[in-house]
């Protein structure tokens, strides 16, 4: 079984969201997958490793959407939601479809260098086999322009279009190992686009890539935190050598808890808005990224995951997963926005870990290894050479 | 040892508060006192029936004021802290002073009636022995002019009259029991005042009271709802019968969690803004609420907190912990506002359970006991007659 935590939804744009489809966890794996992401579920998390959040397939009645499933079960049950996003049904499939996207957008494999930049992207996370998010929805004007930089050259006249059909696709995990030495992970890359307002001359389409992937342990070991971030930054590197340092920066930036000063992890790579070159170097570089995450993290969790721990080890990750509740409540655009707009809640808050803990005032001792961390989530190292 | 979880800086209003001081669960109690909340330490939580969670007894440098405690030593260690609202330096303290006010600003017991009210509410609530804050700071003059029903007869002027001096005091107290047959409960009582701005003729002094009790279970005993809601209404009744609906269902609407569409428990009674009638029939009726904390809860926990439970009823009792840590973090308007502004995070948090859990997805059979509180959480029930 395979035992992902996975975070659903987190696509979403500040436009309210039609639908949202997630994929399941599933059990087997394509080891061929051409992004490589899938290949974790046959490296690493076996057995009672894991805490398991069992996921399902949904797709709404309303839209005509397919849900794509790399293998395994997924549940036949039927759930009836209503969401102020006019989500009026949400159906577990029982099939694997193969696309999520709508009927004709996916990519004809006879040529397939001529697809749209939503299919291939689609296609690369729907191979990925953790969670998987397509929305298609449509945003006011004033959103469309907020997003294309604010008042256009076309001046205000995107409002005679109205509303602006949009397309956001991601896949995005959560793994919060059982053992207090192995650390919890996170990555989400994500696309986003809308379509060209309708009989608005000049308007342009608006699209961005954004996307991370961030490492968070309860006890520092120096070799994989190193291990991690250098991972991290070849894979940055092949594309441009300003990207490590900018988005090393960035993911300690996003990931702070402001109200006490510190990180939840040691951070990793984080992007957001990315539409400043060609699309498909981006989606390279996404896609790298993507490919980074499993060498990044499976020889980490091998080597950690069935070290020996005390109670009271056990108990300072269970506090540090309490941190992890109040960035995600607090300060995670993703799960805020998610939570404020009626998204589908169980995919939302997903990367919660399944258990946390709260002490009063809890302070290591100095010189202590759990000091040491505390530190580094204050004052953020630099692990890449 | 007496083991309350309770919230400190609670009553810190729309503005940058100055300084907080917080008084300790004390051990001991007395008996005799005027409120009657601090004889829950000598009915209730001994032992290990509860979740302990340490109070400090804290004093600024800055500010001459007095930490209150009712009894029991308080740690002398001292701590130095940074926040953005000019706490600089907090001081615990290891004696037990007489007021938390400023000097001057106490009861004089030779005729205690001409005692003001921030006087008479600070003497209400440090008698009370659980967590008690006393805020002395500054408003901006829009936020007086809020404060005061926005645009006052007399004009902008105000603005003329710089910051608005403003006192706070609370009283307020989580306790989250160890055994998942024992509800928690929360209170909370606070009183708000503005000095009137100095050189602005006409310009009012702005004062409100607030406050509630409700209660939280993981399992329904009808008895035992029915016996907390009914000693919230007998209380109300003593002072207006419209009170107990009106505030029951301000209640029910307060400890919303929206996402979820789901209280965080079965309520009792919320008010705030509370201004519309004489002050001392407020503070009164202040008084009663609080005095009725500990006939409505202690023998509830007489009688559940030594019940046998299954670990998965212990699991389910982590779920509803779980919501609660959301309720608080997304919604609670005095932990949002005290995360945004800089307060003392161990202060603000201390609300939250020792312990939660997140599950994917996890629907309670229908019918069964987990089912009947979640469906009374959704759909809001009558308690009292």
């Amino acid at each position: 079984m395979a035992a992902l935590a996975c975070v659903g939804a987190v696509v979403a744009p500040a436009a309210a969201a039609q639908w949202t489809a997630s994929s399941p966890t599933s059990a087997s794996s394509s080891s061929s997958s051409s992004c490589g992401i899938g290949a974790s579920q046959s490296v690493g998390f076996r057995g009672s490793a894991m805490a398991v959040k069992p996921l399902r397939v949904f797709r709404t009645q309303k839209v005509a959407v397919k849900a794509s499933s790399q293998g395994g079960e997924a549940p036949v049950a039927v759930k009836e939601k209503e969401t102020p996003q006019g989500i009026e049904h949400e159906q577990m499939v029982s099939e694997r479809p193969s696309s999520l996207l709508r009927e004709g957008e996916g990519v004809q494999w006879d040529n397939p260098s001529t697809a749209s930049m939503r299919a291939r992207f689609e296609t690369m996370i729907r191979k990925a086999g953790v969670n998987v998010s397509v929305v298609y929805g449509s945003m006011p004007p004033e959103a469309y322009r907020a997003a294309t930089g604010g008042t256009s050259s076309n001046g205000g006249s995107t409002n005679k279009a109205g509303r602006i059909p949009f397309f956001a696709a991601g896949v995005s995990s959560v793994m919060h190992p059982k053992n207090p030495m192995a650390p919890t992970v996170h990555f989400n890359y994500r696309y986003f686009e809308t379509d060209a307002p309708q009989g608005v001359e000049g308007a342009p389409r608006a699209w961005w890539f954004g996307g991370g992937t961030d490492l968070t342990p309860s006890y520092i070991f120096d070799e994989d935190v190193k291990h991690f971030h250098q991972t991290q930054k070849d894979a940055c590197d092949k594309h441009d050598p300003e990207f490590y340092p900018k988005y090393k920066k960035w993911c300690d930036d996003y990931f702070l808890i402001k109200h006490r000063g510190e990180r939840r992890g040691l951070g990793g790579i984080f992007f957001d808005d990315l539409n400043d070159r060609d699309a498909d170097q981006i989606l390279a570089f996404s896609t790298e990224c993507a490919n980074a995450v499993i060498p990044a993290y499976i020889p980490i969790i091998e080597k950690r995951k069935d070290m020996p721990f005390t109670a009271e080890q056990k108990a300072w990750q269970q506090l540090r997963r309490g941190r992890y509740v109040e960035f995600n409540l607090v300060y995670d655009r993703g799960t805020t926005f998610g939570l404020k707009t009626g998204g589908r809640i169980e995919s939302i808050l997903m990367s919660l870990p399944l258990t946390a803990r709260w002490e009063y005032d809890h302070a290591p001792e100095e010189g202590s290894e759990e000091w040491n961390l505390l530190d580094a989530c204050r004052k953020p190292r630099e692990w890449a050479v």
